[in-house]
């Protein structure tokens, strides 16, 4: 993967992991415009905390993304935000920028200090590494209990100017978007060499999110870490996107590859061996539907049947009927990948629940309820609960 | 177990559990005064709609319950309420009283039609067995996924007579209750020789089960089929209780024994290898610190922690910031059985932390999270999230 004018590098810094990088950095040859979108839970990891500030005080130009795992800095008080300011500083340094430059992003144990010193120590050699094949290694570094990097690449044409986007995400659980934007459910760093006017780049970036990373759920639970960034460097010297028909185009492309890493990111979830995409149809609002799928998608009764590939879809309208909203049981209709199993809030029988289950013997395929009640609908892409997310859990720490 | 007045009887019916009894009795041998309490979920099974208009239209005396366990009759569509009917019919004609008298609950499969045939057949031997020893067997009976059998007693003085209450349920997933009174979160039957107005029995019982039975959660699924039903054959001969100081008495009692029970559920929850009492206390409303101890009890990532005996309180602090309302991370404080691990949002330390790991090597607990906005706590009595409660409801059904 790569990318003009963005280089990348990454070290072993010994944050917590041994012997596998964990510390990464992506440069901007040229100052990038950038958008971000933060983790909404209402406990924020101190990267979180100096991002915010950072998007809102600073000016809509960056040179730098530093991002380690292994260490969260989350619940780390004061310290913490200083940790990170001095984090800026030492790789301000060295790339020749000013601190301000740099966007810090990080995962990993909540409520550890950063070791700092191994950071300072690391930084000489990760500036020294920056190459344009670089990327790569920033995507491997990232990882937690993730199994492998998620990586996407689009190229549009923009009045004329060949574009590119590049993207990169991490995150296996933990995932469990919160309504209401700007927010995001992972670490992401999208980059591209298109020009455009900072407010297109984050409105492009939060709608796009609301698109995609907001719309899956492996576990249900909200990060204190989650953290997209999105910089533009220019270099592709298109006339600046500032909306209208280039805005699309660019739209169109962003979401695309956002929902590719979106989608690895369910795949390569905490013990995931199903990806399930959960339709809720026939609601009477995009409200109702979107919480009826997501509880739905959260539901460790589904998300077990899912896991024994089992059709058993009378925990499927025992969820939604917790969801919060009144229903009518007998209008509800049932279909995996098209093979209708409930008809009218009652099971079409053996035969039925027998294709069924041959289709999620599968990896993937779509789990679809229509409560018949109107015209609105929501999706949400999900997975199943397995032994292993259990077993990786109970171990994380220890 | 036994109580003046309550005879009880079970059988194997063949319903869905082979060679173990799976249809029960209980039959009162004066009329008694019914409450009852049922699942809130908006898709509710065909004998919890027939309780609930029975209770509402039909006069507040009945005779006796019939339980099955193996098939929930729910999502049955009209045949399943039919079914309802011709058990009540089948049952009263044996016992010799009117088929309003008879209160049904079932528990088991969701979209199957009950095997009416084999109620049939079994319904005589189950009404010849009934005796004054026999509603152990009927706890037995009500059994699926629960390893033992639920059951809890209490003797207290009401105006000088000695007055009795029996209780038994059953329970081991699909446990997260709805709040909205009344409501209850499994089968429960709940038994007492007190005299009583029928009025104060509704509102005693929806009062115990609101602090009871409605703060558990083992998985935070909501079952289609919970029901609680108490039954008051007033042979004790005590003054009939409406309320004041007998009323209280009873109330304690009634709340002590139904608490007992849920304790047992817990204990006996899919998978569950420890009892956890979570406490949210320093809110700013009753109503906040509820949603934050449930949001907190229902993770999934804390309940592996429970599991793997990690004091890993950056899960616990994530999931309360989550569950919708303003926090401030520098206040929170956490204690497992009174040794703080956390203070004003940061880690007290490894010692901390091994001094509460030693506490969660042990079977039963409390985790409480202090917030330092107020005067408000609410707790939920949960469980962890093992391996064995995966393995559990991905076989249950194939």
């Amino acid at each position: 993967m790569n990318i003009k004018g963005f280089l990348g590098s990454a070290v072993s810094a010994g944050i917590k992991y041994k012997g596998r990088a964990d510390l990464g950095l992506i440069f901007s040859a040229a100052p990038s415009v950038a958008a971000a979108v933060f983790t909404q839970n209402e406990v924020k990891a101190a990267p979180v905390i100096a991002g915010i500030r950072r998007l809102k005080d600073g000016p809509p130009y960056v040179r730098a993304i530093l991002v380690n795992s292994g260490n969260a800095n989350a619940c780390t008080g004061p310290q913490g935000l200083a940790d990170v300011e001095a984090a800026k500083s030492m790789t301000a340094s060295a790339l020749g920028v000013n601190p301000e430059d740099i966007l810090i992003a990080s995962t990993g144990v909540i409520g550890r200090h950063m070791p700092m010193g191994r950071i300072r120590d690391a930084i000489p050699a990760l500036s020294a590494g920056l190459n344009e094949y670089g990327l790569d290694d920033v995507a491997r570094s990232m990882l937690t209990t993730d199994t492998v990097e998620k990586k996407a690449t689009r190229q549009i044409e923009i009045n004329g100017a060949a574009v590119k986007i590049a993207g990169m995400a991490k995150g296996a659980g933990m995932i469990g978007p919160r309504l209401g934007p700007p927010q995001a459910t992972m670490l992401a760093f999208i980059l591209t060499d298109a020009a455009m006017e900072p407010a297109f780049a984050q409105k492009a970036l939060s709608h796009a999110a609301g698109e995609t990373f907001n719309r899956i759920i492996i576990d249900g639970d909200t990060s204190t870490n989650d953290t997209v960034f999105f910089l533009a460097n220019g270099l592709a010297g298109n006339t600046k996107i500032s909306g209208g028909g280039p805005g699309e185009t660019f739209l169109l492309a962003l979401k695309g590859l956002m929902q590719e890493l979106a989608v690895q990111i369910v795949a390569d979830g905490e013990g995931v061996t199903k990806i399930v995409t959960v339709t809720v149809s026939g609601a009477r609002s995009p409200e109702e539907a979107d919480a009826m799928a997501r509880t739905i998608a959260a539901s460790p009764l589904v998300k077990t049947a899912f896991f024994g590939n089992d059709p058993n879809w009378g925990r499927v309208l025992a969820a939604a009927g917790r969801a919060g909203f009144s229903l009518d049981q007998n209008l509800m209709d049932i279909a995996i990948n098209g093979i209708e199993i409930v008809k009218n809030g009652q099971g079409l029988g053996d035969e039925a629940e027998a294709r069924a289950k041959k289709i999620m013997l599968g990896k993937r395929y779509e789990l679809r309820l229509d409560v018949g009640l109107g015209g609105a609908r929501a999706s949400i892409l999900t997975s199943d609960l397995s032994m292993d997310y259990v077993r990786i859990n109970a171990d994380y720490r220890t």
